[in-house]
């Protein structure tokens, strides 16, 4: 850890996100050193310790540069200019890019010589630090494990591998059911509106029923791995069908959208032949675009 | 107690659901008839001390008729027969059906003087009793006063109230938010499945975090219910943007569908020139079909 602590660490961009994650290295007794390209922002740091680089190139003249920025072309644009400097020493990113931009950064570092690690942050600024804020990472291993001290301050550090993309398409993924449970909250509290029940009395139950079911996704993991759809025990395709759900949305006088897809999934596997098959082979719709 | 526990409390359907349930309330000491289409399936639970009626019209014969067949037409099949007997009897009837099948069977009994109480169980039947389980009712409120104890037998009891479809429409709106979580799952373990990371693996991280984001749902529905999405601190329509999301699932080779539902729902109201205004608005996508 004392060594650790004397790892000079640079924190790029201090935005909602990077202010507060610079913060916690600062607070951390941490040699911290922030930049903003836009000044003012570095002041309230710099009051707590950091120390407020003049240029991008003072300030990627650390042992850990941390790049928290808008998107990767900010990333990009930042550092290019700099990429001398920056060579020989370690980029761990936490702006938000898409796997394939993350790629591209990887090998962008890897042809300067520069150790990369990518982040994807689970968590508004009010979390960081706190119970429930996860960052994602892949890339560099050697990266992850020297400072995962430093790495842990922010949340729970978790690394998924190698392939840099690999943190940020597991972020989307992560985002992609929460966006699609949020959606199908609001097709129940669409449906039981009209029978006078508010979004909030929906939520009270809809919140505990539908965290309670994520008990259920490990089960239908195990079947999809399992790679047998036939294995006895489960619930059917067949007996899924949302026609009943789907009816009473449209008898409600609201969209059946939201539904319709989750029909859909299973239409097309039953269409297919597999209706006695278990449900969690609707994966196979997504899977397998027509 | 000792008054309920003389109510002789009747059973009609013995499949996996009324089976389960006839043997708790056999348990909990009533006096209890089971009745069943097919004969064979009431000797378990007359061995554990139940009453096996020979006929229909010998069954409902009870203080409280518990009906847990198949749908709303066995329902009605089995019980129009013997109508004069139910009547100024009281029936509870937990058998699923749509809002408008319960309404009618409510209205059916109305009419012949009997005292109805509509119920939709969330729960399978190894849960039946244990912590998890919850029944939905609605329709007389002197029904679920009166035999509440016995109700709650089963697991947690919720009323709703004299609408007797109401309960059938929470159920199917909670359903729905399973089912849509569901696929939001398995579109995240497919975008993560090329990547060589199992649907299991996946889970592992994704039941916890969607689990947590259901914290997030009644923030979402107070926004909602204060009918103002101009409200300032929330994310807006134009962040909440799924393009990234989108982009990344279609660079898998994936279906987009599941997510490309919960995108149009915010482009249209982007659109429809609401694109600073707060992510709940979503639900007036669903509520006003275009
Ligand atoms: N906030 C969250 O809840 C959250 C959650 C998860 C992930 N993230 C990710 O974290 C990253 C930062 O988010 P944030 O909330 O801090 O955003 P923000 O408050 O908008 O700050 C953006 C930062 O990026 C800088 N920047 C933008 N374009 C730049 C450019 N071309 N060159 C140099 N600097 C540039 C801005 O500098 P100026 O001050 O000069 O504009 C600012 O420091 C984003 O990738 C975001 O997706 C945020
Ligand atoms: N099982 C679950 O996980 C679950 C969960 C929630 C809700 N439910 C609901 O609970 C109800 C019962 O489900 P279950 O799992 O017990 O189903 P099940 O095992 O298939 O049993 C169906 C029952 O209905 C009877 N039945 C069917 N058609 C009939 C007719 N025309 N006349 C008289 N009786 C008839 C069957 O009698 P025979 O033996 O003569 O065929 C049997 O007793 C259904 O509405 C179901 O949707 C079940």
């Amino acid at each position: 850890m004392s060594d650790e602590k004397n790892t000079r660490v640079s924190m790029l961009g201090l935005g909602a996100m990077g202010s507060v994650m610079a913060a916690a290295v600062i607070e951390a007794g941490y040699q911290t050193v922030v930049w903003n390209r836009t000044p003012g922002k570095a002041d309230g740091l710099a009051a707590r310790g950091a120390v407020a680089a003049g240029s991008v190139r003072e300030a990627v003249a650390a042992d850990v540069v941390i790049a928290c920025l808008y998107d990767a072309a900010s990333v990009r644009e930042t550092l290019d200019p700099v990429v001398e400097e920056l060579s020989g020493r370690t980029l761990i990113n936490v702006t938000t890019t898409s796997p394939d931009q993350a790629r591209e950064i990887a090998a962008w570092a890897a042809g300067h010589g520069i150790a990369y690690l990518d982040g994807g942050i689970m968590a508004v600024p009010a979390m960081i630090g706190q119970p429930g804020s996860s960052i994602l990472y892949s890339g560099s291993a050697a990266v992850f494990e020297q400072h995962r001290p430093l790495l842990d301050l922010w949340g729970e550090s978790v690394y998924f591998g190698d392939d840099a993309g690999l943190a940020s398409l597991y972020d989307l993924a992560l985002l992609s059911g929460m966006y699609v449970m949020f959606a199908g909250f609001m097709h129940g509290a669409a449906m039981v509106a009209p029978a006078g029940v508010s979004a909030g009395a929906f939520a009270e139950r809809a919140s505990a029923w539908i965290a309670a079911m994520t008990g259920s996704l490990g089960g239908l993991a195990a079947v999809i791995d399992g790679g047998d759809y036939t294995i006895a025990g489960q619930q059917s395709l067949e007996f899924s069908s949302l026609d009943d759900i789907v009816a009473a949305s449209a008898a409600q006088g609201i969209s059946t959208e939201v539904i319709d897809v989750v029909q859909n999934l299973i239409q097309r596997q039953i269409d297919a032949g597999h209706g006695e098959e278990a449900f969690p082979r609707i994966i196979e719709s997504i899977k397998h675009p027509v």
